[in-house]
């Protein structure tokens, strides 16, 4: 897949505030219940490979299959009755698109999602078994933020956007408070915690969350060769956008720019930006398949195949991966499996 | 695969005595720590397709990748330390042999095991990296039981049976305490279980901790078509074996007739026992990857694959299946996904 490189939409009057650790919390209460608290799952073989302690939390589980209900559901628990009414808008290349259809099928809104033409399959089924409809736009030659943003005006209707949005970190950041509690529980110190990033949602809504919670673990983002704006802008201090005709298999995070409230979050509290090529991807989904019995898509995978690819030290240390979402089809990952080989060398 | 049908060694000198509910529950204070207690898993879209609330236990998450580690660990947990000096010797077709060598490096004992020529390369691999050596034998021609009652008679080693043991069944039945547990914590009420069967083990341990727990919900063993002696055997209130030369890709499943200590204990407690083939299997197996993002190997897959093929009655119940393993060779999994198809019809 190539990048979505049409230039955003400006989307506030006012920038919006950041959210809080408070706002996480308060997000953690909404989704006591219509959430999965994902469990950290580990394989002593795997551990003995890597010379390493190797947690993956496992968001594949999530309802929807992603973390990204998090942040929907957050975002959408919040809507008045006239809001839900109206229904809401969104646009997502897949997982954002489920979390939102899953979503407001909860909360009784009716949902509409543009998404791209080369979507996964199973990601535009999915998102309209949750009752959502699902427009389809061109990567090359649309706007999906443009789109999007006519309807919802037309409508009067919610835009709820993947990552532009306070509530939509904060849910997010569940992800990083449930990881701190789990390692509090199990008495564990976490070195680091390494989060995929396409526009910062998670990385921003994770680094909040450890940052306040476990102020001695670092968090990296994870992002895919040559769609590593959040690494740049982080080495840089500014928001940086990557240089165009890239190409991943992570059709989840190829966006070219952090989003300005995600990077206002994340800039101090992510410790840094680390890359990872297709190949260690591949490798890391065999990995999950063969050593935890998870089903990864490629953009899940990529904290891990950062771990893989020792692009972070692991002698001795423990290490959190977020495992972000398994919406693969079968014909890529039985390709995967079938090219890739095992067991790893 | 094809069956083993050499007869069995007499194995016990006096009849053991069956476990109760009491040795279950040691069993759970034993597991607590190295064992997972695996998550109930949902899939709102699912349950849709199916009109039923379908729970999954997850025991692909178990460490070792299936729910063998439990009995094992129960009983080597009480080795002495005169027999965990002098090792321990087991027989399996793969995940036993994961279990009882995961668990012999906690308590460190040295573990041989017999594997038949043709066990999943998988299992062979990691049943050695846990340490233990594997021995191979060749199903047709030679008798495990025998192999591995003379090398333990020989070295002065216990003998871990794979479901003949009381150890291993209160092990097993683990699976049923915490199914109830949760089911307990949820408020829900459970129609039915439905559990994977070979020897029996984990369906006479579940059956126990659920009569005893449960008393309203029914608990069905399922086998795979032309290997369902326990379904045999329950239907005629006596141990049957059944005739030789079936097929099925359920390699942990292949055994002729149920245990005698096995079927004394499931007797009366399991409401019934079902048959699917290895078609409803297969669709299983891509339905877990799909809605579930969860690795089963066949085997793992029977129980769900009743539900598939209706085999049980699902309108408006809530039913639990157990995926009761993982551990499967990349070549067999990519084969089924490639071949299945998706969405299912």
């Amino acid at each position: 897949m190539s990048a979505e490189f049409r230039a955003p939409a400006t989307s506030y009057l006012a920038a919006p505030e950041p959210p809080t650790l408070a706002d996480i919390g308060k997000a953690a209460s909404r989704l006591d219940g219509p959430a999965v608290f994902t469990p950290l799952v580990e394989s002593p073989l795997l551990n003995d490979r890597l010379d390493c302690r190797l947690l993956a939390k496992a968001e594949v589980l999530q309802r929807t299959g992603s973390f990204k209900f998090r942040g929907a559901f957050n975002r959408l628990s919040k809507l008045s009755e006239d809001e839900r009414r109206l229904g809401v808008v969104a646009y997502s290349s897949g997982n954002h698109a489920q979390g939102v259809a899953a979503a407001a099928r909860i909360v009784g809104a009716s949902a509409t999602i543009f998404m791209p033409k080369d979507a996964p399959a199973m990601k535009v089924l999915n998102t309209r078994r949750y009752g959502a409809e699902v427009r389809f736009y061109d990567r090359a030659t649309e706007s999906r933020e443009e789109m999007a943003e006519a309807l919802a005006h037309e409508r009067g209707a919610v835009l709820v956007r993947p990552y532009e949005d306070p509530d939509v970190i904060a849910g997010q950041g569940t992800v990083g408070l449930e990881i701190a509690s789990d390692a509090r529980r199990l008495g564990i110190r976490l070195d680091a915690v390494l989060v995929p990033c396409g526009g910062g949602g998670l990385s921003a809504g994770t680094a909040l969350a450890i940052a306040e919670t476990n102020p001695e673990t670092r968090v990296y983002s994870v992002e895919p060769q040559g769609f590593d704006d959040m690494a740049r802008s982080l080495a840089a201090g500014a928001r940086k956008r990557i240089a165009g005709g890239g190409h991943s298999m992570c059709d989840a995070l190829l966006m070219p720019e952090p989003g300005a409230l995600t990077f206002a979050v994340a800039q101090g509290r992510l410790a840094g930006g680390l890359a990872v090529g297709d190949a260690a991807t591949r490798r890391a989904m065999v990995t999950v398949f063969a050593d935890l019995n998870l089903v990864v898509e490629p953009s899940g995978a990529v904290a891990l195949a950062a771990v893989l690819a020792e692009a972070i030290e692991r002698a001795g240390r423990t290490l959190c991966v977020v495992l972000t979402g398994g919406n693969v089809d079968p014909e890529i990952f039985s390709e995967v499996l079938a090219s890739e080989g095992w067991p790893p060398a």
